[in-house]
């Protein structure tokens, strides 16, 4: 019998994974919220790069208490909607099933762990440009790549698990390209390298990829960055060769101009994911005296844009 | 007999200072391009907190060349358009006599020093207030004190020195608060301690000083920054205590809403001093291996909007 899923957000990433593994056949529950009447009147409608489809029928429920367990349940919300649900998850998943992070940023998943349990967690790093036009509408743009990899109890890698490689055969299915990571941690650090720099550039300065990478002074400073990220995660055991960043800048300098996932929120004035992103690495520096003095100026910056971005909404 | 005075640059600071002094009796010769028919035909026009008055009659002068030499020449540009004069100012300055560079930013009286001379040098860090808004039009909002200091020969300070305590005394005449710096290097790092924060972030954020310092993640980046300077100072031998930067702060909040000459500049689509405020004193740690990683993204990020903004310049 398949693996039954569930899909804890219907937004652009959930949105996308999830579409592609109900095409495939893989048994997909939706939790939804602003989206439910439509996705239960209409469905799915997916634009992507690899072709156009529409789910017309979706298995979808209004709220996290009324989702039934499944076996591999994926929380693919923003960040900075996980206080809403954290303390509902474990009734989310089937006894010997368990709970994908989906999202961005840094330590969720140990604070998801100490809702759900240690050895019932695993991480995914996404690589996917997508977003979510309208209730209902995916539209994908590039990439999909998800690397999957386990919590670690003491801090070092794991390896890969049957678990897993049985996740990476479901997404396979659903033609998602999938890496094992025998290390999540170091995936979550490999990650921020990119995140940090464009994430927080796009949204102090206004800026699209094409420009971060493509204006030398600009190019230079993103450099700066991920030299600092990358500095942190070697004080923690994870070593990112400098090859990984200058291949990471060059990939960004072939890829179409990219609105980063901070700049659309921005842009939309939602709450930016600056915690997971920014704040939860800088204060695990901090800890560890491991100095981040230009992402931590971002990260001051980004607080206050933020603020500033959604004031109207607190004094309308 | 009086010492006379010539003032190259007929903005909002020349402005203000050069009429001061006129009104006090002393002879003042103008350096001015764009303003050259008003100020000749009309006169200038000081709307100023202290008292408005004006000065129906106006020796000015359209090009440097015209100039006639004077016993103390106050450099009152743009450090950006000093390269368009530099040449030109040994001769504006009688035998005896001195320049005064009144110019934000680092390192400027050494480079002046090349064309007129070590020991015809002076420098000021002027706290002011003021907009030119319109042509031969000065609005003074507040401030005025000028710090003169000695150009070293050595790197160490100079003293007072007589040249220094007769020109206070004309400045004194014309009613603006003078101190006599015995060690012109600290007080242009002093100057550098606000102005790298404040011009730096207001044209990053797009905000006035209230903000920056109101906010509470803004005043604790302003902080880092002000601390990065003062750092960068004491590997220069010069000694910001704490003391000065929380001050500097305070002072700053009970200040009105104030927007940075940079802002100013942005905002005019002018060219920003990122080079004579950021890259100068951002060199001179690079040479000696003194880290400013805040003050170089700033740098970076200015370098960038600088562009930016006067792109649709060149390409019109």
């Amino acid at each position: 019998m398949s693996r039954t899923y569930s899909v804890i957000g219907s937004g652009a990433l959930g949105g996308f994974y999830g579409c592609r593994l109900q095409r495939a056949g893989l048994p997909v529950q939706f939790l939804a919220r602003g989206d439910y009447e439509t996705l239960k009147t209409a469905g799915w409608k997916v634009a992507s790069k690899d072709g156009d489809f529409d789910l017309a029928h979706v298995d979808v429920y209004p709220s996290i208490d009324s989702l039934p367990p499944a076996d591999v349940v994926l929380l693919c919300l923003k960040s900075t909607s996980n206080h809403e649900i954290l303390a509902h998850l474990a009734q989310t998943i089937k006894p010997g099933g368990v709970l994908v992070v989906m999202e961005n940023g840094f330590g969720i998943e140990e604070e998801v762990a100490c809702y759900v349990g240690r050895d019932r967690v695993l991480g995914a790093c996404c690589f996917l440009c997508s977003n979510k036009v309208a209730p209902g509408r995916i539209e994908h743009l590039d990439y999909g790549t998800v690397a999957f990899g386990e919590l670690s109890v003491d801090g070092m890698p794991v390896g890969v698990t049957d678990r897993m490689k049985q996740i990476a055969e479901d997404f396979g299915q659903a033609q998602i390209e999938v890496q094992l990571a025998d290390d999540l941690r170091l995936a979550r650090w490999k990650k921020l390298v990119w995140n940090i720099p464009f994430n927080g550039l796009s949204v102090i300065l206004l800026e699209e990829t094409n420009q971060l990478v493509g204006n030398p002074s600009l190019r230079s400073l993103v450099q700066t960055i991920m030299n600092e990220v990358a500095l942190a995660a070697r004080a923690d055991g994870r070593s990112i060769p400098d090859q990984f960043i200058s291949t990471m800048i060059e990939h960004t300098e072939q890829m179409k101009p990219y609105k980063t996932s901070m700049r659309i929120d921005f842009d939309e004035r939602r709450p930016l994911e600056v915690e997971a992103i920014f704040g939860a690495p800088l204060r695990w520096a901090s800890e560890r005296n491991v100095p981040m003095p230009v992402v931590e100026s971002m990260y001051r910056e980004l607080v206050f844009l933020d603020q500033r971005n959604r004031a109207h909404l607190a004094n309308p």
